[in-house]
């Protein structure tokens, strides 16, 4: 019996100056996770934007991550395609590709009964010639609910499930429905703040988007829940929830995070998604923000102008760290 | 000043044995459908399950549809694709092959904001050749707000916007904020059972999938709204609810639309999306009612067997009629 | 066979100085409401702010309203109380004092299951002397499905509904469901914005929080969509709804109702739910749009300084509207 | 500094044969809770259905209470009125009696802005002679956000906050965002699935219906989580799901924890809500399966005629537990 574990970093796609995938970035960014500790990764999940790539595009991160990985962390390759014939074609060629495992989002647009959960999630099962990991993200697709996990726990192809609601008792009821007869089975939170929370009831570990901004943090709060050492971990996890919330709610998802990340120093280009002139303000200010965040962990240098103290209101802490380094800028010149 | 205006109909796809496109079928389908009456064709919609479908597939839709329709009718087509950048060239390629104009959905899977939804829109409408029409779904995408259709009808390219919310208030507020300054944008709506209200507030028809199951009916109750005869309209409207009702809350949509059109003499096989034994066992007792119910609008024979009086519980008429014929079918042999 | 029809006002109750029940003013409005047109008077509704009075304040309330009406219209006496039991002794109570009918809403707080649903408003039914009407009021309360509807309906004692859900297609489907057995059964709706289509579609009338501020108009609306005057009637339609959001969406329901009664002569005085400073500077603001809008439909005066042009953006709006005031005080000054 | 901790028991009421209160029952219920171990009782909570009672019958319920405890633990009362001159009343009224504190509720029905919502709480926190804990349940009241309690937490009347959203994130957002300045403010969940991941991350306690049922369990559980014994604790939250479940989701709320409570010896009577007759047999099946888990938990008997496996459906277990007893039944007459 042997579980996946640990930390799986859902990673970015770093994009080019004509918006194409930037391959060389690409490699040396899985090289910097893995060598900060992250013990998987999660290549086409939904902070990669899978859906905002062709199936060619798709393929060729799958490509990428594996042959850069080379076996020194397990690949978790995001599979889904436009159906199921297109999604188990997916599975042979990430299979052929190395890939440890696939995960697979539940079908989404359409809001699908479990029933029609069931029925996919089998019909893949039966076809696929590499592991599955079920993908619950009821915030963007059809939930899958305990009943429909415990149903399709019984295909052996099916290994684990990542869960994205960052429900601590949604974890506890599926622990309790599935590790009876299948102690194989892997769990693993999508919810970074609550990481901790939810090992202590028995996950995993998690495919959490902030472990592509701060592998060495995750790595390490991972490390001490699994050790069992409570009382160091939860500070950490506590301290994480500002960092976190500031990349997931103050721009659309997953854009904060690609902000992030080039604070860590590469190049990540604009996005697919395009930003209003409004927006790309205001993703300056964010990385203001979050560059004296991540300061206070000690994984980025302090803004040279300094740090004002932060209130926890993010919109009225960008406007005041902009305003500081205004009117350091006049009184640099003389102002 | 012309408006796009009318019944555009999101046909379903019929699929082969195999599972592929069924062209030659599609074609019958299409001619069907314009002998009925609809006054535009609306492929690669939601009813027409454009997500399960490959970008090839997609093209080739409109490509057949097009070419069937041979100008007889307008065609709109669906045109949203993984970014932008695609489908901005999916609009290229529907203008070739001969659309009158696209529909693009708001962004789905993430959940963005207006101002996200505003600069995605903005970028097509400076570069489609091809005029644009919005298209809110709510339920299934991005909303599109007030202010956001207030700010993207600025771009001449975008002339209009189909809203599937049902909320008439909500097209009374569109109207009222765009038809001052461009009385030629067109408002359509993709809520059936709301047709006649929404066109006596203005609205100019619908993108109905009901129209293909029985265009001639709502072909019918357009034309009638269209003249203003509400008081025949009304009667006309509200007996369509119980079908549309049964064709979308018996099924995981679309299925009971493709349910019901099988009834009007097309074979439209399995679909993209599987269905469980359970499912498949409930779609058949459900085309039993859908029988019944056409039979009743005199568009179909009603079964061999009759027709049990319905209770408007679609579950328990489901139930009721297939009792009935399998006590009809034991006492034709003398049990 | 005769249903409840017309206009029902859902009046706001006018507080003194100590934040009692202003009877005087009470009085006086009710008879303005009643000459300027309203059918009936629905007092303890949702505008009327039913939680927010004691038993005593709740009682004393209807009692007054029916004095005061003394026939001439009408009275819906809105009688939720804490339990079944309480309910009954209000209706007894209320059927004492004149009241025409009841209306209950479902019940809140708990979210009920439609079989609790049925189960409570059996009981009233069963032991109520005095005609009562449901009122589903989904956004606040247990909401009351169709079937549930149609179970009630079977009850004499039960006349009516009171829907304020907005959704022109439950309309039609209350109607399909209950008309053909119950005749005589009323439908009101208390979504202001949709009279009209509601009307089109066999609604009685409605229970509308505007007709308490702008009774006329609300009546002028009803009369128009009574005789089939459509083309009449939806242009007023449409105009009211930038009054009902500004009154609505500005600040929490039903603050802007009476922030804007106010304006026709009442003094309502400060209501029970406190504001905040910064509410009250911007219950200020919403008033001074509020006026210019009233002043546009001829039953106020425009403010004296003038309205400027108004762009639908309530927001903006207020803030320019407020900019404008500040820079002719300032001009008057000679600054 | 010293914080409310521990195990408070939002205690159900007993009713007698006229639905009044039962006040032997009650007072015997109050004197084995707290020798069972609960830290402290919380009357006029959400499961002591506060809403359905009279303002005279509340203030009972309080007076009871206070007396029968005596002061072995402390009481927090909930308080919540009509208005904030009416809770204020009651906060003084139960001063008088007593209470340690008092716990209210978030505005209800209407759902009220964060402004609205302080604006509230600051109001009574300036007026109330006793101390206040929030309550934020945003399943049945308005939401009270972190930047509302952070600035109501600057009232040295309010001590803490009772919080039922389940969210452990949320939970450690508070903590992050109030213990800095506040380090004597007081966290309790009511989400009883995650007491133990609450406590984890810093919660103090919990008020847990599942206390009413089985104080000792939650009492074991607390006192293992409180001595970071996880590894102790954990297991006993996880078998604690499907207690919970089955009476939370089975029934409306709280009447799967009426009819549980019942299986601990006590009268409970029928609730104020009716009951149809439906769900009157399904309360008698629910019972039945609840034995079966307390039964499992050595806290009452097994059912004379034993208990079949469950399989985590409660409907199925519901039906399968009926159909043995059936069995058993006919059996033992010889059928």
């Amino acid at each position: 019996m042997k579980r996946l574990h640990g930390i799986f970093c859902p990673n970015p796609v770093p994009l080019d100056d004509r918006g194409e995938i930037n391959e060389v970035e690409l490699r040396r960014y899985i090289d910097w996770l893995i060598e900060r500790g992250v013990h998987g990764l999660y290549p086409n999940g939904s902070t990669g934007e899978f859906t905002r790539y062709t199936v060619e595009e798709r393929r060729r991160i799958i490509k990428i991550v594996c042959d850069q990985c080379a076996g020194r962390v397990p690949v978790l390759a995001g599979a889904a395609e436009a159906n199921v014939k297109e999604t188990i074609a997916a599975c042979e060629a990430y299979h052929g590709y190395g890939a440890t495992a696939v995960a697979i989002v539940s079908p989404f647009y359409y809001k699908l009964s479990p029933e029609s959960v069931y029925a996919y999630f089998r019909e893949i099962a039966l076809n696929s010639p590499i592991d599955v990991t079920l993908y619950n993200i009821p915030m963007f697709a059809s939930p899958i609910d305990v009943p429909t996990i415990r149903r399709l726990s019984e295909f052996e192809r099916i290994i684990g499930i990542k869960d994205s609601s960052g429900d601590v008792a949604f974890m506890g009821r599926m622990i309790q429905a599935i590790r009876p007869h299948r102690p194989e089975f892997t769990f693993l939170t999508g919810w970074d703040v609550v990481l901790v929370p939810m090992m202590l009831i028995g996950a995993d570990g998690g495919t959490n988007a902030t472990s592509g901004i701060t592998p060495e943090l995750m790595r390490r709060m991972y490390d001490l829940a699994a050790a069992g050492r409570w009382e160091e971990a939860v500070p950490l996890q506590l301290r994480l929830i500002e960092l976190f919330d500031a990349m997931l709610y103050s721009a659309d998802f997953p854009e904060g995070f690609r902000a992030a990340v080039e604070l860590r120093g590469f190049d990540f280009g604009r996005g697919r998604q395009p930003l209003s002139d409004v927006q790309s303000v205001d993703r300056l200010a964010l990385q203001r923000v979050l560059q004296c965040i991540l300061a206070d962990f000690g994984v980025v240098d302090a803004p040279a102008e300094g740090c004002v103290p932060r209130t926890g209101n993010l919109e009225r802490d960008k406007v005041v760290q902009i305003a500081e380094e205004v009117m350091l800028a006049l009184k640099q010149r003389g102002l």
